[in-house]
């Protein structure tokens, strides 16, 4: 979910600065017209790592806003007074009426991810606070509250390198305690509870925004933009349908940062013939005998290969089944729904090829159309395709949980090495068939379908079931990398056990 | 949630045999349309106790519509080969296209209530594939699946005496072996399971559907006519929001059946003064030795009062707090929100009143107006009033597990009492301020009031927060009861400790 809050977003002073004044004016307009309608309360829910700007922000909005149509509540670990009432007791003291906005700094996902990290909560307990955080979401929305949910993040290196830059300058060498230290050490701790904190509240109605907070300029601005867009939305006219929540695509990119999760794989890594023979053979055999292990017998697979067209799906799906028994394996090409499967649930022509313990299946193409192709081409409702990344998460999660390993690719190519492979396919008879006009018209949406692949990442590379992006400009590396990332993520899973097993 | 499925509904054979032609032509008219339409699908669930007469509705419902058109499939306990795949993979499997309809005889209920039940799984891994299913069930009303959740009821009574029945008749003896006998002594553990289940599966879009089950005509003609209704509603012209399921008012109420919840109480006890007063005093010396139980610092405690008007809630609420000390509680009387409260979700006015560990509050009429005055009255949207219950059932489940303790009461008075109050208010000056004309405008619309009350009881009674009716024709007899149901209450709950701490 942190996958591309650690791309070292940034935008340049004088970016900032021309865009600041604009959003400002708009803000505060929205914000008025937000208590004039009085039809919705809006909540700001501030949470995310250490050091990732949490507090700035909170000021900034305050700031740009007129704060005093703006109530802004700290809130972090329960303490025994606390604990007098029942949990969501003192959240209930502090929402914001109609037309009023509400800034939570630190929130009701605090306390139960806090008792996670430090043991005070079992594995069961935090899932039933989840639960319930995900219950009293959904009232709140139904009941017209926007919820607008910011995570800001640093990457581990980017909040251990903010540490020592504080504690070395004797003039913030006092802002670091032996708590920040603490919880440095409990990074990986930290962002396992809260990924799924994250994972498990993602709702179409609330969705998490996750926000990269190394550079202030880049925080600051896709904060307020986004928050722009959710104000617009809260303002428009009372609906009987509950809000569905901010829009993800567009505004979330602040202008002056181009840098997005496909863009920034390294497209240059290559393999020679020999080279690659070589680790096919070696990784090819390692994969035949995963096949083999004994512990597989009460596991399945599902392997998911998502990519833009030419990206190789198919030839890299080939070199994986050529290392496989004929009957340990299915591989299930998904095209576009046919008439049968579009009269049930979109999940339903998944389910259906979802494999029994010792067997394998590999999808060309997955449920993630649903928030791929279905989105960009208008195909299913904006609600439809927000709410599907939460049952997704579900689904695997469910699928999990039943024993099954799940591993998602999405090999990733450049627009250029598309062009040249469409190219290559018009002009080599036997490839002819594997270019349409299609391709072509899905080609001239690439910044609709990379902005959806980000949400899509974003949103469902869980610890559960990550996303494996693959630079494949070159076929070879890309086949090799496949083959390895596979086996490595098969040996993992097997030596864990099922993970998440909760029957005693 | 079983409470009006134990008062023993019946409907002769005459009414029968009347109503049957007429449903049976509306069903097959509805399927029809249903097929023609083909926007939706609809699953039915049956589920219930043994011996409730599901088998035989399974085969009614099949005889009464076109059985090309319906899929029925059984589901018991998951076996071994069953596990070899996901949980919710043999449900998939069996999923109905739009425009039909699927009948699960046991269903996705049946194995987790049966393996809580059987002890083979914990109450944690119960609570979680009870989440696993409402999640499961709002992503299918999402994409237009309409579920029908029958629960087919008996009391305990009614299935040990049937079972005997069976037993010592020689033609049916067969039918009763080891399993059925082994079924009914854990029948009190099967309830328990099953009311949590009910309770926490209770959704807007997909509410149980409660249904006595020892007499034949009345179980078929209420099951037929609820579905009739929700065949009409999934048959008409798909909208854009997902169908708020069936409507609960008056199609479950049979004809021929007027047997309710409040006319099946006894309105005939009465209490001397003389009696009344040496146990007034017995009781309220109880309930103020309670009030200064130490375990009582470590909880708190919510007394929730609802009635018609001229019940006798203010009369029975003074008696109680001439126990206590005025430190130890508070009196919160609830009328139509104002506007602060209007601005706020409808939970809102009453989260801020829940006492802190140590203290007491008693509302007099509460959220419960939610499903009450505003339903009856149309002040908030179907879809609302329906979604409540599940929400009720949440808030006070979360309260429960902050160690509050909740007493509901609804002391019940028949029409005729009633009207001599009202009159008896209207001749005597110093009462005349307490009747208005909204009393009499309210009175008239009894019997809506009636099935909405019925309702709440079958949805909100839960083992978490039990609904006590009190019959309080005769005043006396009634303040007696509260009191004593409370003073037990009280008392079971400091006995046992927070139910459900989940903590380790």
């Amino acid at each position: 979910m942190f996958d591309s809050a650690e791309i070292g977003h940034r935008i340049d002073r004088a970016t900032y600065k021309a865009e600041v004044p604009a959003l400002r004016a708009a803000l505060l307009d929205a914000q008025y017209e937000l208590l004039r309608r009085g039809t919705r309360a809006v909540v700001i829910l501030i949470n995310g790592v250490d050091g990732a700007g949490r507090s700035e922000t909170v000021n900034t909005l305050n700031a740009w806003m007129d704060p005093r149509h703006i109530r802004t509540e700290a809130f972090g670990a329960m303490t025994d007074e606390d604990r007098r009432w029942p949990e969501m007791w003192r959240f209930w003291q502090v929402l914001p009426p109609k037309g009023r906005i509400g800034i939570l700094f630190g929130s009701w996902y605090t306390d139960p991810i806090l008792a996670r990290v430090e043991g005070r909560d079992s594995r069961d307990h935090f899932a039933h606070r989840l639960e319930r955080i995900r219950q009293f979401e959904r009232m709140l929305t139904a009941e017209g509250v926007v919820l607008v949910k910011f995570w800001f993040h640093l990457s581990r290196q980017a909040a251990k390198a903010r540490l020592k830059a504080l504690a070395s300058d004797p003039r913030t060498a006092w802002r670091i305690g032996p708590q920040e230290r603490a919880n440095l050490k409990r990074y990986d701790d930290f962002i396992d509870a809260s990924d799924e904190a994250l994972r498990k509240t993602s709702l179409g109605e609330a969705p998490w925004i996750v926000i990269e907070g190394s550079d202030e300029a880049y925080r600051h601005l896709t904060a307020g933009r986004h928050l722009l867009s959710v104000l617009r939305h809260a303002a428009a006219p009372a609906s009987p349908v509950p809000p569905q929540g901010p829009l993800p695509a567009s505004v979330i990119e602040a202008p002056g940062d181009d840098v997005t999760l496909l863009k920034a794989q390294d497209y240059g890594r290559r393999l020679t013939h020999e080279r690659y023979e070589r680790l096919l053979e070696r990784w090819q055999g390692r994969l035949n005998g995963l096949s083999r292990d004994l512990r597989l017998r009460g596991r399945s697979l599902v392997v998911v290969f998502e990519g833009m067209d030419a990206a190789g799906k198919g030839s890299t799906i080939r070199r994986l089944t050529a290392a496989w028994d004929a009957r340990f394996y299915r591989v299930v090409p998904v095209a576009a729904p046919n008439e049968n499967e579009r009269a049930q649930p979109y999940l339903w022509r998944f389910w259906r090829y979802i494999p029994p313990h010792g067997r394998a299946v590999i999808f060309d193409r997955s449920w993630y159309g649903r928030v791929l192709v279905e989105r960009v081409e208008g195909f299913c409702a904006e609600a439809d395709w927000m709410r599907a990344y939460g049952e997704i998460n579900a689904y695997e999660e469910e699928l999990t949980e039943a024993g099954v390993i799940i591993v998602k690719f999405w090999l990733a190519i450049t627009p250029q090495e598309q062009l040249r492979r469409f190219r290559e396919r018009e002009a080599t008879p036997h490839k002819q068939f594997k270019i349409t006009p299609e391709d072509w018209r899905n080609r001239d949406k690439w910044p609709q379908y990379e902005r959806a692949v980000q949400d899509m990442v974003d949103r469902t590379s869980t610890r559960v079931a990550p996303w494996h992006l693959v630079a494949s400009d070159d076929k070879l590396w890309s086949r090799i990398e496949v083959l390895r990332t596979l086996c490595r993520r098969i040996e993992q899973a097997l030596e864990q056990g099922i993970p998440a097993k909760r029957r005693l």
